[in-house]
């Protein structure tokens, strides 16, 4: 078994907030990232596919077909977007990166089993300082 | 003469566009960068800062002094903000990097001069692909 | 199950000798690591905490509160100090990545289980070219 | 338990092919890395091992040891090489990241055993964007 | 004056000798450079262009077609290739790092030149430990 | 004129501290950077030099060359050292980036020079949050 990893990025603004809480409370509980008028970051994502290299290419996966998978079903969705307004697979959902790594496993683990392979985890940096994983 | 740097960064909200173009002259020129709900970044932020250093501490600059005055000037008014709406120093400015650089040049110049030094940049970066320079 | 991660750093002093060794033997070993005045890196960790997200924060962890415990219980103690001499959680051990990082292990696993979640790993970067994971 | 990486780093040139297939039917399959004149890369190695810290030593091995191991039985036959042309243990086989970072954990793992701990993994990077991880 | 850069990237394969020179000459002169089975490298490319930020669009040059500029004259040319056979504009001449620099430069200088601003600077890195900048 | 930059690497420990000063004088001026038992840093190092590149070469000057007179006159008098104490070119003076980066430049402008070439500039990082230039 060989695990092989993509890179993709995207820059995308999101905030914080419960609508049904009040700006206050919004503010006690998520700080600065409640900001009403959002706030932003340039995303970089890590997609670890597990499987065996194929006999004839040394490939567990195709990563022109993996790059152009995490495009259409994430990428495209999300890059120059608001999480929190913009993005089909994130409505009515909290934009913080636990849940939106969570969402983006349920994008692309469908299609990556097809491939006779398996998702095996996403990785999702929000800064340089915060990451988050999520292993299915 | 040194010259000595000093690194912040901010996570912010932007988007381009002019409000006297329509909303399609606007995605021509500016792309996806003129979505109306926003996007953003992790900016990353160079000050550097030009002098002799003194003969008894050996600084050029003291840089407690010079990441508390980027702090305040600067970081505090941008980070987890919307640059186009909450910024003072970006009221009817494009949200372009160029421009922000030589904003953020403005409000730091004078205080720094007042040290016996002098700023030389600010160099901004807007992803890692993408970045500003401005020497005054 | 989300895996949350935040880096933190330190810059530290410290030496690998032995006091019941030779500064003979002491080089032998530990080769430059045993200069006995001292050497010193920047260190950047990364404490790993897994748990479900919280259905109103979307949060695993509050990252200020994580954040605000690693800087109590490690980097105060560390940041700026000698490891074999100033840091009380140190005190009678080596000065290895490998050591340190049991230790800072030990400090923060408790608080965290308090919050409902568990502490996951704690890695441990001496320089760009050797690191140290713990899992407890 | 305690696992240690040490991170080496190689230049190489390659192509991704098959001798039996023609010239299309490899442009096809391996797109712009079948180059029949070979391209390259700066490749990325970070082997980890796991062991119990030694009582005298707080070391799980001598970093001087893996890195002079990995040097002689990795680096000194990849650096500034081909992987198709100049490297003995991967004659024969696809130059794949994949199939390169099985080799070379072959290369290592006994000789690591032979210390008291145990090659954990082998992870290489051939751009920032794609890499590779094997654990036996 | 602002100056703004782009970064952009190849791999590419490469040797350093000289047809006239003894195989013994060349590695004498180039070391592991000339290995006649040639190696190679992820080359970072930083494009720096000078001018005053347009008034309506807060732009020194449009950075898409900056991108686009770059992707035709060079990274096209040079990305998955072998510098010393598959690049015209190499033609006939040493592929070190210093004149692919000038090259790239004589690639790109006129066609910035027609935007109404100035290419400032290209800066060409063969490893994380070894760069080259050219002014013209 | 084509520039050339080498970076080399080193880990030193180091304090900011005049002995006429008491050491509460010492911490208000110098804060944490002054603790008596000393701190350290992983040092960067970027040497770079001017010069046309030679006609048979395409060097601007030999990197062998330059590599191995940094780590004479440089790295191996500082790495794994304390600045304060272990360092000739460093006696009685201030352990500053900017004295630090200084006494670099003099160590190796010299026989630079002697190449036919011009040392142009060092930069010296103590974190990634701090660099200083010298440029002669």
């Amino acid at each position: 078994m060989v695990y092989i990893t993509r890179k993709e990025r995207f820059n995308a603004a999101h905030k914080l907030y419960r609508a049904e809480w009040s700006e206050q409370k919004n503010l006690e509980i998520f700080g600065k990232c409640s900001n009403p008028n959002w706030h932003g970051h340039n995303y970089e994502l890590f997609v670890t596919v597990k499987g065996e290299p194929a006999a004839d290419t040394g490939f567990v996966i195709d990563l022109k077909f993996l790059s152009q998978l995490i495009k259409e079903k994430v990428i495209d969705k999300l890059d120059h977007k608001n999480i929190n307004m913009d993005v089909d697979f994130m409505k009515d959902k909290m934009a913080s990166t636990e849940v939106l790594a969570v969402a983006i496993w349920e994008q692309i683990a469908g299609p990556i089993q097809s491939q006779g392979c398996a998702l095996h985890s996403v990785k999702l940096f929000e800064t340089e300082n915060n990451f988050v994983e999520y292993f299915g």
